[in-house]
């Protein structure tokens, strides 16, 4: 039987699971939802863990390697966690902690989109605007774990109110922007019509698609990568709509350079790409020498 | 005798070199035209380099670790040149060579406004924008040496033709644009009306200033830095106009966490940044264990 570690994608609303062998296969996958408190949902992923060599776990919101602390305000509230000393306390194998950004950025590079690329993107659209950042092959975190934080992209200096809770690139593109715009219950709505050809969605989301332009062309210009990556619910679900406007008005706003030798591309993942990013986390971890990646943590000699 | 280093920083209109020691203490500084023929200039470094233990050399464009090749239109026309090759060729003591943006934030995190910090950014503000990015205390370059294009950043709708040749914050806020909204020769000209209270170039540098604001609010939420220091000749130069300006309207725009937690600064060590970034590569070259970092090479063995 082949090693096999457990993959958690904790999202917000729910956690998907999955044994993934170093080769990506993945069985025993589950959708469960989300569990409120730390605790509880260490202890499911300890039981989940049974039989697996190692543990990846990704997390929607900010994680502090320097801490093992999760901040994740539509899972666990305002505060921080302490989600490895949670999870270190369970299991009895390594575990590599991640944010979901960075895990979607590891899936696609890893099996997806963006396979092989050491400089990558994944711009996630969906209730939100997030990038995960491969640079030089490396995981790009920032000083306090915000790194592409993209949604708060400054994109027109016509202040709106709605920019201070969510930045403006994310309060013009992501999902509820496109419902509210167009009066409807939600961006999957807008999505259908626009496909249907009726005017007002097709205007929205021509408006929203510019925006995201704006804000793909301020990543390759400031990451240069070799792929950007579209995902998330919203960028997935509508890639084919979103990529022809996103490519035509990116190539007019990026440095010209950057943007010739970069790729726009759909996710070949999907809503797995998170999944196999947390597989891929504890696989690392797993090859990795002794004291080679000073992020993760073994919990081995506990 | 301390054992020093030759530091070159090739600039678009002239040469700045010096021999700096371990500690980054500077002798023989030198400022001269620059030379217009790769060979010409490699010809004066390997002069100059007599008695330095190493060579740190900073260019005014891409530099291309994988080929050694440089690309610097300002200094050697439209065509890349092999740069590497033509020092190896005549020094023989190891060589690094890196974009002057690196130099900048190098010369900062060494000895300046960001010393000691893994996550600082060096915003360089003259002719033209750019920005040196160093994330956990890695310079990084992006796939074609091309990261920190910032200058490109899309900060309005409102496509203006300008844009099209230097990118829409460089056309809003380089000095070329603020010597072109204020009718005047030059942008410090423009400055120095500023400070006695014109109101017309008080407005421009404004104008100038918001849109900055919004760059560096894109690149605090991009990548999260502790410090963005900010240099150039205007923005050295105008860094007591720009600064409050920039800290109060970049809070409102970038993720409030990372913006909370990174100082803005104007640079420490003005012109001479890139010189001290410079010799900061020799060094670093010379400390590295063989093989520790491939992107620079050593000729010692030639």
């Amino acid at each position: 039987m082949p090693r096999r570690v457990l993959a958690v994608d904790l999202g917000g609303t729910k956690t998907a699971t999955a044994l993934v062998d170093e080769s990506g296969q993945a069985t025993s996958e589950r959708r469960a939802p989300a569990t409120r408190s730390v605790e509880e949902t260490a202890g499911h992923i300890a039981a989940a863990a049974e039989g697996a060599c190692g543990v990846g776990v990704i997390v929607p919101g900010v994680y502090t390697p320097a801490t093992g602390r999760a901040w994740c305000p539509n899972l666990w509230g305002r505060d921080e966690v302490p989600l490895r000393d949670a999870l270190t306390a369970r299991l009895t194998v390594p575990v590599a902690i991640d944010s979901d950004r960075a895990g979607y950025v590891l899936g696609e590079a890893w099996l997806g989109a963006a396979r092989g690329c050491r400089d990558a993107l994944f711009v996630a659209i969906g209730t939100g605007i997030g990038v995960g950042i491969l640079s030089d092959g490396r995981v790009l975190r920032g000083a306090h774990g915000v790194a592409g934080a993209a949604g708060w992209f400054a994109l027109t200096p016509e202040w709106r109110d709605a920019y201070a809770t969510t930045g403006c690139w994310e309060a013009e593109s992501a999902g509820p922007a496109l419902a509210s715009a167009a009066g409807a219950a939600d961006a999957e709505t807008v999505v259908r019509a626009a496909r249907e050809g009726a005017p007002d969605a097709v205007a929205v989301l021509q408006r929203a698609a510019r925006f995201t332009a704006m804000g793909i062309a301020n990543l390759v210009s400031a990451f240069d990568p070799v792929v950007v990556v579209l995902g998330g619910g919203l960028g997935a679900g509508a890639a084919d709509l979103l990529l022809p406007i996103v490519e035509n008005e990116a190539r007019r706003w990026a440095q010209p350079l950057a943007m010739a030798r970069c790729r726009l591309v759909g996710s070949a993942l999907g809503d797995r790409a998170g999944l196999l990013g947390a597989a891929r986390l504890a696989w690392s971890l797993l090859e990795a020498e002794p004291g080679h990646d000073r992020d993760q943590v073994s919990p081995r000699t506990r």
